[in-house]
C-alpha cells in the first residue's frame, strides 16, 4: 500500500438532498482519502431488468477524483432488486426454515443460475462502465457473503453429487458417516434424503463444508470476473466478517476464511466491538490477527464503528485510540461504516461518523486528528511487518463440530477459541492464526491449539512431531476427539496427540463445584474453579501442573505439560479461569523463549509490536481503561510519534485513559 | 345515559342447564340493570349457511324485558363458525407468520369479501329480527376488532393501490421511504413486493397504518349497517381495548381509537388490570381517560374484571373499590367479563361474578353492595362531567415506529407513554388524551407529550405556537427525531420543537452507571439512576434542571426548561426514576398554574373530580393499599355519599384499606 | 423369570471394526447375560424395498447363543429407511407443526396403511427368520412408542369418525365439549374442523386420548404379529418410557401405560435419571413402581444409564447403588443403553459403560462388581414380591386437561405428582400406582391422589365409597374440578368428593405471600410458604388442619381432614412445600396404621422391602448421599447379603456413602 488510508463507506443514493460537495469538504477537513461505495444499491444502478443507469457512480467517483479521494467499488451483487424476485422467485434461497421473502439483503441463493446471470451481467456492466477511472484504487466483491444456508431441492442435489465424488461409494459414507444409526443408511443413490433435517452430525458438519465450498467458489467466481477489467494498479478485496454476537466474537462459521481470500489480493475485514467501559480492544486484535493471516500480510479495515449504536459511541478519546489499535495489528486502512447516519429503514441506529444532522459532532471532530496523524504518519506506520512466534490453530470443521456437539451451557468452539486468545492478548503475545491443515508450523515456537474437536490424523501427527523437533504446543481439552469426520476415534483419548501429550483420558464429566489443586503454580481459590467441562485425566508420561479438587475425582489430573523430544506438549483437560490459563501460557512461553518485557505488561496496558518500511521497530502502547496508566519504557532509546517526543530507554511514561504512544526505536 | 349501568356479559348459549329465570333473580338481586349478549356466537344463530335460529337471542330479550334489564346487543362477527371455514377456507386471515387455521376468534380476514357478505347478512337478519324489542337500549358492532395482522396477496393489492393513492408516484415512495437502502427500490408498480417481509420500518410503519385504516374502515361499515335498524333512542357502540401486555397497559396498537370511535355514539371499551396487592388504580384511569377522549363524553365500561385470573381475585373491597374508579375517570356503565364462569373450552380460569358453581360468592355479595349503591347514587353520578387542563399528546405512529427502532432492553413507546402517565397520576393531576393531530390544543394549560417519535412538521409547529402563545409543554426524549413517514429528520435533533425547548443534540447513549445532578431540584442518589436511553444535551437558550453525572458525559444537559413567547418547553432527554418524572411534573404544573391542593396528596390515596349534572363539584378519594389513609378534607363543607354523612371543610377523614370516599360539595 | 438379567443393548451394525468377539469376552467378564438388539437398525436389515439381509442379526445371535448370552430381539420399525420416505414420503407424519422432514427416529404416522404394510413385512420376515434361535428369551415391539403428534387430514377424518361412534350426535358433542363457545359450533358433520387449531380444552384433551388409543392399537397389533412367532417361553414386552424433562420424570402424557401395557407378558421400561450429586433414587422408585403396577408384577428395565452425559457420569459406588435400586423395586432385569459409545451421529454424548475407546473404564469394573453379585444372589434377589397397602391414582387424562389449563407458573400434572410421590419415597412408604378406573381400590389402606382433574363421577362416588368402608384418601387441590371430559362440574367445589371430604369452595387465587397457620402440626415459618395455587376452602364437616396466614384470607382452611364412615379423607387446597407435604402424610400414615420403623428412617436413609421366592422378607438399605449413613437394624436377625455377613436385631449399621445393604430376615 503506497499510504494509510482512511475512510468511509459513502452513499450518495440515500442522501436526503444533495451533499456530494458539502460531504467532499467535510471528509477533507477530516483527512479521509478514500471511499466505498456502490456494494449495496443493485436496484439503483439497474432499477429495471436490463436498463442500466450509473450516474450515482459516475458523479461520485468524478466528485473524489477531483478532490484527490480514492475510490474502491464495490459489485453491488448481495442485495438484489423487487424486479428480479417477482421475475424469477427461484432467486431467493430455501433454507431449513422454508421459502425466503424479499426484503432484507443477502437472501439469493448463490448457486441459482438465474441470480448469477444477472450478477455477472451488472457486474460486467458497472466494471466495463467505471474501468478506465483515475479514482478507483481497488474492487470490493460482493458483501460479508455467505452461504445464507441455502438448502433447498437444487442444493441438496449438488450435495449429493459433491458426496459422491468425495467419498465414491455409499457403503464408503454409511460407513464413515455411521448411517446405520437410527435407519439412517443409504443404499441407493437415489435414496439420499435432504440433510435439512438430519441429525447426522458427522452428514451435518459435511453438509455444512459443502456449503462453506460454496462460498469460496462464489468468491473466486466474481473475483476472477473484476480480474478481467481492473487495472494492474488496482487490487481486488473482499470484506470478510467474524461471528456474530452482537460484535465481532469468533470465527466465521460459514466461510472457510483461509480458502476463500486465497483469490484476492488483499484481504479485508469489518470488525465491530463492545465500546465505552467495555473496551478492550481484544476484537480488533483478534479481527486483524486473524485477517493479516489470511495472506500473511496488511489487510483493509473496511468496515468499523463510528458512532453505531448508543451503548458504542466512543467516550472521548476511543475512536483515535480504536484507529490506532488497528494499524498496529498490521491494518494499512481503517474505514467508517459509515460516513453519515441513514435516515430510513433499518439501521438507523448503527450512526455513521457524522449524525443523521451532517453536522461535526464531537465524534466527527476526533477523527479531524486521526485524519491528521494518519497523513502525517503514514510513512512510518504503513505496511507495519509483524513477525510472530505464537500462532492459534483455528478450523472451520472443529467449529460445525461443537455446533453439533455443544459444550454444556451451550458453550461452542469460539468459546474456547476466545478462552485462550484473551489471554495471549492480556499477555503482549502477538500471534499468527494458522488453519489445521498448515505446513507452516515450523514458524512458531508455540502453537495454541483451542479444541480442535474433529481433526485429521495428518494434523495431529504433523502436530506430534513439531514437538519432538522443538516445538511446543497448548492444547485445550476436546482435542483430537473426532476425525476430520466428526467421527469418534476408536483408540483412548486424547488419541493421536497422546503421542505428545503423555497423557490418557477414557471419561470426562460435567464439572461441578471443582476446584484445581496446585502444582506447578499457585492457584487462589477463587481464581481455581472449574466450569463447562473435564476430562479425568491420567498422566502416563507428563507431569502434573494441576490437578482436580474434588471428592471423587481428585485422583485425575487436570492440566499436564510432557517433554516430547525437543519440546513440550501442554494439555489443559478443563476450561479454567483465565488467570489459571494466563499461567498456563505463561510456562508455555517460558519454555518457548518467549518470555520478554512485554509480558510483564499487564492488561489494561497493552502493546503491540512492527518493523517499518525502514526497517525500524514500532511499538504501540495502549491503555484500555478510564484510569491512567504509568509504565518505565524498557527499551533503546526512541521517539514518541503522537507527541513527537524523544523517549529514552528506561523512561517513565505516562499513558492518559484510552490513550496511545507510539514509539519508534 | 339516563342513569347508571351496572351489568354482565351474558351467554345463555353456555349455560350447562337451563339458568335463566335463576340467573335474572340473582342479577336483580345484585342490583344489575343490563346485559351485554351475542357476540360471540354465530354458529349458534347460524347453523348452517342460511339457516337462521334466533331462539337464545329472543328467550333472553324477553325475560330481561321482564325483570327490567336493559340488554346490549353484539353483532356476532368476530368469531366465524365452522361452516364458513369449510366452504371458504380464504375467509382465514393470511398473516406473516402464514395461513390462518380454525379454531380460535379474531382469525379471519376483514377483507375478504366473502366474509364480508356472510358478516353483513347475519346483522341484517339478527337486527331485523331483534329491532323492535324493547328490551334493547344499544347495539355493539362485532367485539375488539383489530385486523389480526391480515398480509395476504390480496391485501398486498389493496396495500399498493393505496400507496399509489397516498404518493402517487414511485420516485417520490423511494425517496421518502429510502428505498435505495439494501437495494430496496421499487421501479415499476408490478415489481412492488410483498412488505411482509420489508426490514424498511418507513414501509413497514405505513402498512401497518394502512391495516389500522382498515379498521376504521369496517368498523363504520358495520356501525352505518347497524343504524339502519336501530331506533333514536338506541346507541351504537364499540368494545375498544389496549395493548395488552397479560393486562390493559397502553395504546393500542392496531386501531387507531380517535378515528375509529369517530362513527359511534358513544365509546365503549374492556379494561382489565393487576388486582391484590398490585392493584394500584392506574389502568382504570389510563383507560378511562383515553377513552372518555375520543368522544369527549362520558362511556361504557364494556368489559372488567370480577374474579378473573387466580391472581387478579379481588381481596375484600377491592371489586366496590373498582367499580367507583371507574365512574370516577367518567364511565357511566360497569360490566362485568362476565355472569358466569365458563365451564368448557379456553377462558375456564378467567372467572366471571359467579363462579362454576353459580353460588353467591364473596364477590358476588361485594357485587350486591355495588348495585345498591349505584341504584342509590345514580343521580348524582351518572355523565360526570370531567375538565381536564392536562392533555397527554399520543400516536399510533409513534407508536408503530418504536416498535421498529425499539429503545434498549426492548422497551417501546407504551413504556414511556406510561412512565409519564403514572407520575401524573400519582400526583391526581387530572387528564385527558389528544392524538396529534388536535387542533384543540388550547383547551390545555400543560401537554405532555411522551415520545413522538414520528410525528409531521405541522403537528410541531403547532405545538410551538401552542407554547409561545403562553401553554406549556413537557416533551420525552426521542420527540420529533422523525417525520411522519419515520424518516430521521435531517436536522440538528430535536428538530423543529428546537424552536420551543432551547436546546439541541446530535449524539444519544445507552445510559450505563449514569447518574443525574440536581440543579433545579434536589435528587436523591438512588432516584437519580439514568436507564434507557440519554440524550447528550446542549442547551442553546434552555435552563438546566439537571445534567449527567458521568466521567464522560458530564458536561452535557439531561432535563432543561425554555421560556418560549409566553410559555415554556420542558425537555427531558433521559428515562429517569419516576420520582424524578414527579419533580420535574411538579415544575412543570406550578408554571402552569395548575399546583393545588389535590396534589399535596399523595398515592395511594387518589383524588379524583368532576362535576355532576346538579352542577356541584363530586371528588371520590381511593386508598389503593392495604393500609388505612389518615387525610385532611381541603375543600368547603360536603357529603360522603357512600356513608351518607356531612365532611366539613378540614375535616379529619380515615379512608380504609381499599376504601371510596365519595364527597359532594 | 428364572433369574435376574443383567445386560446391555447391543448393536453390531454400529461398530467402527469387528468387535463381536473381544465385546463378547469383556460382557463375561462383566457378567452381563443378555443384550438387546435389532430394534434401530430397520436400513440395514431391509437396504432397500424387499430386499433383506439379517446376517448382523445372525451373527450376533449366534455369537452370543455359544457365550451363553441372552437376546432380546426388537421389531425394527420405530426408525425408517430413506427408501421408504422416498417412495411413500406420505409415511411421515404430520404435526401441527407442519409436514414432517426425514432424519430422525419416531417421525412416522403410525396409522398410515403404507407404513403398517412395510412394518408388518419387516416383522413377519425377522421373526420367521429368528423364531427358531435358541439365545432369544424375548421379544420387544418397537421402542419408546408413541403417536409422535401425527395429526395430518387422515388422522382428522378417523378421530370424527371416533368421535361419532363415542358420542353419537352433535347435539350431544356441542353440549358436552361446550362448543358454542366462540362460535366452534359443529352443526353438520362435513363441517367438523382440524382440531389441530382448536382453543377448545374438552376438544383438544379428546384428540389427545384418541392419539394415546392410537398407541394402544398399534402396539396390540405388533404384539399381536409377534405372537404368531414366539415360542412359549419367549416373552413380548415394550419398551415404555416417561414423562421427559431431559430425564424420566412422571406420568407419559402420549401413552396409556395401563391400557398399551395389557397385551404383554412382562411390562418393560427405560428410566433415566440425574445422577452425581444429585442422585436420590426417586426417578428409579417412581418408574419401577409405576411399571411394576401396570402388570401387577416384576418388569424389566430394558435400558438406564451407564456413563451416560457428562454430568451424569456415576461417582464410584453408584452404579452398583443403581443397579440393586432397580432391584428393590421390583426388577428383573437391568441393562444399560449402551454397550459402547457411539462414535457419529447423535447420541454421541450420550455413552454406554464402554466409552468410545472399548477399554475397561471405572464405570465398567464397577459393572464386573455387579454381574458378580447379580449372579451370586441372583436365586434370592430375583422375582421380589411387593405388597404395597398405598397407592397413587394417575390419570393421563388429568394430566392432558393440565396441560390445557395450566397451574400458575407454567406448572402441570407431573409437578402435583410428583410434590406428592417424592415425599411418600422420602417417608419409605412403598406403593403402588393405580390408573383411576381401578377397582381394585380395596386392596390399599391408603390412596394418595394427585390433581385428579379430569375424572368421571363413577371414579369419584367410587373414592367416597372407599372411604365411607375404611379406606383413607389424601387428596390434592383441583381434585374432581372437572369431568372426564374437562367440563368443570356446576356443583360448589370440590365436588362429588365433597361428601368424603366435608369442605367446599368457590374461589381460589394464586399465593402471594400467603404462609400456613398450624393447626394439627408445626410448622417452620420456612416451610409454610404456599405456592403455585390455593383454593379458599369452608369446611363442612372436616376439621381444619392449617389454615392460610394473610390479611384477607386468613379464614379460609388450607388443608383439612375429614372422617367419613370408617375412613378419612384429606384435602390438601394448596401447593405446600415437602415438609408440610410429609406432615400431611404422617398424619394419614398414622391413620391408616401404616406408621412403622421405616418411617423412622428419613432421606437420605431409604429403605425397600420385599419377599423373595423363599418367602423371606428382603430389604435394601440405600445411603443417597456422600455421607455415610449409621442406622440402627430394627428388625429380626438377618444376614446382610452383599458383605455375606449376620445382622443381629438393634445392631448398628454403617453404610457406606452411595451405599447398599441387603438384609435378609
Amino acid at each position: 500500500m503506497e499510504k494509510l488510508l482512511f475512510g468511509v463507506a459513502y452513499y450518495d443514493e440515500y442522501m436526503p438532498y444533495d451533499r456530494l460537495a458539502e460531504d467532499i469538504r467535510m471528509m477533507k477537513e477530516a483527512g479521509l482519502n478514500v471511499v466505498r461505495i456502490a456494494e449495496s444499491t443493485w436496484s439503483t444502478h439497474e432499477p429495471q431488468n436490463g436498463v442500466f443507469d450509473f450516474s450515482s457512480v459516475d458523479r461520485v467517483l468524478d466528485a473524489m477524483h477531483e478532490a484527490g479521494i480514492h475510490v474502491i467499488v464495490g459489485t453491488p451483487t448481495y442485495a438484489i432488486p423487487t424486479w428480479m424476485v417477482k421475475e424469477h422467485p427461484e432467486v431467493l434461497a430455501v433454507t431449513p426454515r422454508g421459502p425466503g421473502r424479499y426484503g432484507a439483503r443477502q437472501i439469493m441463493d448463490i448457486t441459482n443460475k438465474t441470480y448469477l446471470f444477472y450478477a455477472e451481467r451488472i457486474i460486467r456492466k458497472l466494471l466495463s462502465h467505471v474501468k478506465d477511472h483515475p479514482a478507483i484504487i481497488g474492487y470490493q466483491t460482493d458483501n460479508e457473503t455467505k452461504h445464507y444456508d441455502t438448502a433447498g431441492a437444487n442444493v441438496q442435489l449438488q450435495f449429493v453429487k459433491y458426496m459422491r465424488e468425495q467419498y465414491e461409494s455409499l457403503d464408503a459414507i454409511n460407513r464413515k458417516f455411521g448411517l446405520d444409526y437410527w435407519s439412517n443408511r443409504i443404499n441407493s443413490w437415489e435414496d439420499f434424503p435432504s440433510v435439512v433435517g438430519t441429525i447426522n452430525g458427522s452428514l451435518g458438519a459435511e453438509f455444512a463444508k459443502f456449503q462453506r465450498g460454496l462460498v469460496t467458489s462464489f468468491l473466486k467466481w466474481q473475483a476472477d470476473l473484476v480480474r478481467e477489467y481492473k487495472r494492474d494498479d488496482q487490487f481486488v478485496t473482499q470484506n470478510f466478517d467474524f461471528e456474530w454476537r452482537g460484535y465481532s466474537y469468533g470465527v466465521q462459521p460459514s466461510v472457510d476464511h483461509f480458502a476463500a481470500s486465497e483469490t484476492f489480493d488483499i484481504a479485508g475485514v469489518d470488525i465491530y466491538h463492545p465500546s465505552q467501559d467495555k473496551l478492550t480492544g481484544i476484537e480488533i486484535s483478534f479481527g486483524g490477527d486473524l485477517t493479516r493471516s489470511l495472506k500473511g500480510s496488511n489487510y483493509l479495515v473496511l468496515e468499523t464503528q463510528a458512532q453505531a449504536f448508543p451503548d458504542w459511541t466512543p467516550f472521548p478519546g476511543q475512536l483515535r485510540q480504536l484507529a490506532f489499535s488497528h494499524l498496529a495489528s498490521g491494518a494499512n486502512m481503517v474505514a467508517y461504516w459509515h460516513w453519515h447516519s441513514i435516515h430510513n429503514s433499518f439501521e438507523t441506529y448503527w450512526k455513521g461518523l457524522l449524525s443523521h444532522d451532517f453536522l461535526p459532532n464531537p465524534v466527527y471532530k476526533e477523527a479531524m486528528t486521526i485524519g491528521r496523524d494518519f497523513a502525517r504518519l503514514s510513512e512510518q506506520l504503513v505496511d507495519l511487518k509483524k513477525e510472530s512466534l505464537v500462532a492459534v490453530m483455528v478450523s472451520n470443521e472443529a467449529l460445525t463440530a461443537m455446533e453439533w456437539f455443544k459444550l454444556p451451557g451451550g458453550k461452542t468452539y469460539n468459546d474456547v477459541v476466545r478462552w485462550m486468545y484473551d489471554e495471549l492478548y492480556k499477555l503482549n503475545a502477538g500471534c499468527d492464526f494458522i488453519p489445521a491443515s498448515s505446513d507452516q508450523l515450523d514458524r512458531y515456537k508455540l502453537i495454541v491449539v483451542p479444541a480442535l474437536y474433529a481433526v485429521s490424523d495428518e494434523t495431529l501427527h504433523r502436530l506430534n512431531d513439531y514437538v519432538s523437533k522443538g516445538g511446543h504446543v497448548v492444547y485445550s481439552f476436546k482435542t483430537g476427539f473426532t476425525n476430520e469426520l466428526v467421527q469418534v476415534r476408536p483408540a483412548q483419548q486424547p488419541g493421536i496427540i497422546h503421542e505428545a501429550c503423555g497423557v490418557a483420558y477414557s471419561v470426562f464429566v460435567e464439572p461441578s463445584n471443582v476446584g484445581l489443586k496446585e502444582h506447578a503454580f499457585a492457584i487462589a481459590a477463587e481464581e481455581g474453579q472449574v466450569q463447562t467441562w473435564m476430562e479425568l485425566l491420567t498422566p502416563t508420561t507428563a507431569e502434573v501442573l494441576a490437578s482436580y479438587d474434588h471428592p471423587q475425582w481428585g485422583q485425575y489430573a487436570a492440566i499436564t505439560r510432557n517433554r516430547h523430544g525437543a519440546g513440550t506438549a501442554t494439555y489443559v483437560g478443563c476450561m479454567t479461569s483465565g488467570a489459571v490459563m494466563r499461567k498456563v501460557f505463561e510456562g508455555a512461553l517460558k519454555e518457548a523463549g518467549l518470555w520478554g518485557v512485554e509480558q510483564q505488561a499487564a492488561f489494561p496496558l497493552i502493546v503491540k509490536k512492527g518493523t517499518n518500511r525502514a526497517g525500524r521497530t514500532v511499538r504501540y502502547y495502549f491503555n484500555y481503561s478510564s484510569e491512567a496508566v504509568h509504565y518505565a519504557y524498557p527499551h533503546e532509546s526512541g521517539h514518541e510519534l503522537l507527541s513527537d517526543r524523544p523517549v529514552d530507554a528506561g523512561g517513565q511514561m505516562e499513558l492518559a485513559p484510552w490513550g496511545v504512544h507510539i514509539i519508534v526505536e
